[in-house]
């Protein structure tokens, strides 16, 4: 018996003003027909702006696509392979947060793969979940939030509208070539944006080093290309995710209250990759798990300062309802992680018990959120008690996230976690 | 004015015996003609056997080339290069320390560039430091020490025979594609191999956490492609410096002590890929600028352990012989730092003044040192102070390293330091 730990790591540029190299970086890579993909909004916005200066500089060729689907869905990515499989491209440059970033990998994928069927690569069980053996065209991703951390990951997620479920295609294939994180880029975000794209950091830190341990993690595929990205917690990850958390404590406030705290926007930036590097290697479990359904399943809800016309929960607002209920439940198979967890978010561990490490960190992510104003619950988004079978029900396809929880849970478990997560205080 | 961090950071496997995994990654490459390099000791030991059992197992055509030389030199690596022109191979398999590693990538290269001339990709001011624009091919390199941490970085260094210097190679585009880092090789290193590489892995913390802030550092080039890889200390390789330096305190001397200590040997491995990690993106400075000629003039000290038939200073060593010194030198500019360092290895710093920081520094390495029996000081392996010129000459072509140190320094101070080095205890 033998234990296995794969890391893949993107290459990440970090700097205010990077984004103006990017000309310079597609020429390097002799890109003769760059696709450029972002959303409407931000097609109006200094970021897009900076990444066609500097491509215009280098005289490099491109389209653009800017309908890229906040929240993308089966739909909005098939859309967007489709313009990518017309246009012959030779790299990609992604600019958003990570719904331009998934979109622009799916893009990627299936256009390197033209007679693959859609559900080839999706992640079982909902697709197949192919090993991805062609080779792609560099990415280079250039986020505009400080939450998914998807520049430096492989994996790509959108809303399957038919079943209501998120689900995604998850391959070291599809890791970007290259994230320039720009912290200039972060200023223009809103408030809301900025809190719940930092929860998605939160969430990513907790959730990758309290994840099952590598070790324990089955089955072990023999041949490595086989192997998934999310390797439960391991030594390596372990070391990302608690860099994160600390700067998540340190700045995540400082960075929502004031636009023009560089140095905590910058952090964040920061963190949001580290996370990803952290999560991207071993996984994340519950809050992400059961965060889909609730995504998937919006209601009418519509979040403060996102510009868009659909209901929508945003993706790390979805994530972190649930994270007092989860590690409250998970804690009794990794209490000191819990603890540890506790104690860089603020708790003062000096007396704690150890058995009551879960509900220490709850109660210090209960503090944390309700000082940041977040909705209190799921109720207050638009779900009620009636819901929870529907969502249990979408649960349970995530079992790709829910089996790296370090507690195996049932379905009664994920009924009592969605109703512990109805209200927060 | 803006400021660039640009990270490149290897995949890694990491596991007991995940070396037999070999025959299938190149598989998954579709690698038709492959090259295996090692040394002559090594051809004969278990990490090559397993590397050759898996090649036959999964069917793949290779060549191996044994002739690597332990402390390479131009000639060393030329005849390698020569080899691989003539095998026109589609991938590398590298399985020793940092000489094999090195070699394997300067092979890589120079067949990949069959045109250029030996001296167009050395570094600056001894060759002509020109960027690397042709594609390689994939290098995997499986390390048996636990030092160089070779298989993260784009260096590969060599001792210039006809200058009596060590320069290198240092580019991103030399990485490996992957790293296999099974901790069961690292079983049957002998004791001094175990410290002298340990040595490196500490060298490489402590001057890539104390070295010019990446802020600080020029030129800056404006084209991405000519950035160094040696980015000056920054947020990203400070994580990995720091948590080294943790695991070399905590472990390096029970690795030493027992050979059977898989729990000490398997963090030492892992460390020096961190390690790598962190100086392959921050550099190095004056321990690396001074080890050079030290190893260079090397007269006729023939180290324990190692099984060669010529006079060599191990890499670790002429390394670490000046850190004391160095430290004591360098620690007016970031004391905190240096106190940090020291606290990590055992120092107690309750009562310490930030202005003895140096001093802590280097006492704390000194006892390090004392107690892994290490040669006690330049003088013990052969130099005296009629030495000091020809030391100091060839400290100054390593400019590329030299100027990373936080404290400039003349030609008296590096005098100095090598006076201050003649004797440790």
């Amino acid at each position: 018996m033998f234990f296995i730990l794969q890391m893949a790591i993107s290459n990440i540029r970090y700097g205010e003003g990077v984004t103006k190299e990017i000309g310079m970086d597609l020429q390097n890579l002799g890109a003769k027909r760059v696709c450029l993909m972002t959303d409407r909004n931000l097609s109006q916005l200094p970021p897009v702006d900076a990444v066609l200066n500097s491509l215009t500089k280098s005289g490099i060729n491109f389209q653009m696509y800017d309908n890229v689907w906040v929240e993308p869905t089966d739909q909005s990515f098939l859309d967007a392979i489709e313009f990518a499989k017309k246009g012959e491209f030779d790299a990609y440059v992604a600019v958003g947060g990570g719904s331009v970033i998934d979109t622009c990998k799916a893009a990627n994928l299936y256009a390197s793969s033209p007679s693959s069927d859609f559900l080839d690569y999706v992640n079982a069980p909902i697709g197949k979940g192919k090993a991805v053996t062609v080779p792609l065209k560099p990415l280079i991703a250039v986020p505009t939030t400080a939450g998914t951390g998807s520049e430096t990951t492989g994996v790509a997620i959108f809303d399957f509208k038919e079943l209501k479920v998120k689900t995604g295609i998850a391959s070291r294939a599809i890791k970007p070539t290259l994230g320039i994180i720009d912290p200039l880029h972060t200023l223009s975000m809103p408030e809301r944006i900025v809190a719940n794209s930092g929860f998605d950091v939160l969430c990513h830190a907790l959730e990758s080093y309290t994840a099952l341990p590598y070790k324990m993690r089955s089955p072990c595929p023999s041949n490595p290309i086989n192997r998934p990205a999310y390797q439960g917690s391991n030594p390596i990850s372990d070391v990302w995710a608690l860099h994160a958390l600390r700067i998540v404590a340190k700045y995540l406030k400082r960075a929502i209250r004031n636009p023009e705290d560089r140095e905590a926007r910058a952090n964040m930036h920061l963190a949001s990759a580290f996370a990803g590097i952290g999560f991207g290697n071993a996984g994340v479990h519950l809050c992400h798990g059961m965060s889909y359904p609730i995504s998937g399943l919006v209601k009418t809800y519509k979040p403060k300062d996102y510009n868009v016309d659909h209901s929508l929960v945003p993706h790390g607002l979805s994530v972190v309802l649930t994270s007092p209920a989860v590690f409250a439940f998970t804690a009794q198979v990794h209490p000191e992680r819990h603890l540890e967890a506790a104690e860089i978010l603020g708790a003062d561990i000096r007396t704690a018990r150890i058995k009551d490490a879960g509900l220490i960190l709850a109660d210090t992510l209960r503090k944390f959120l309700f000082d940041l104003n977040v909705d209190d619950g799921l109720a207050a988004i638009g779900y009620s008690k009636a819901d929870i079978p529907a969502l249990v029900k979408g649960t349970l396809p995530q079992e790709r996230v829910t089996k790296l929880s370090p507690r195996p849970q049932t379905e009664e478990d994920l009924s009592a976690l969605f109703e512990a997560s109805m209200k927060l205080y």
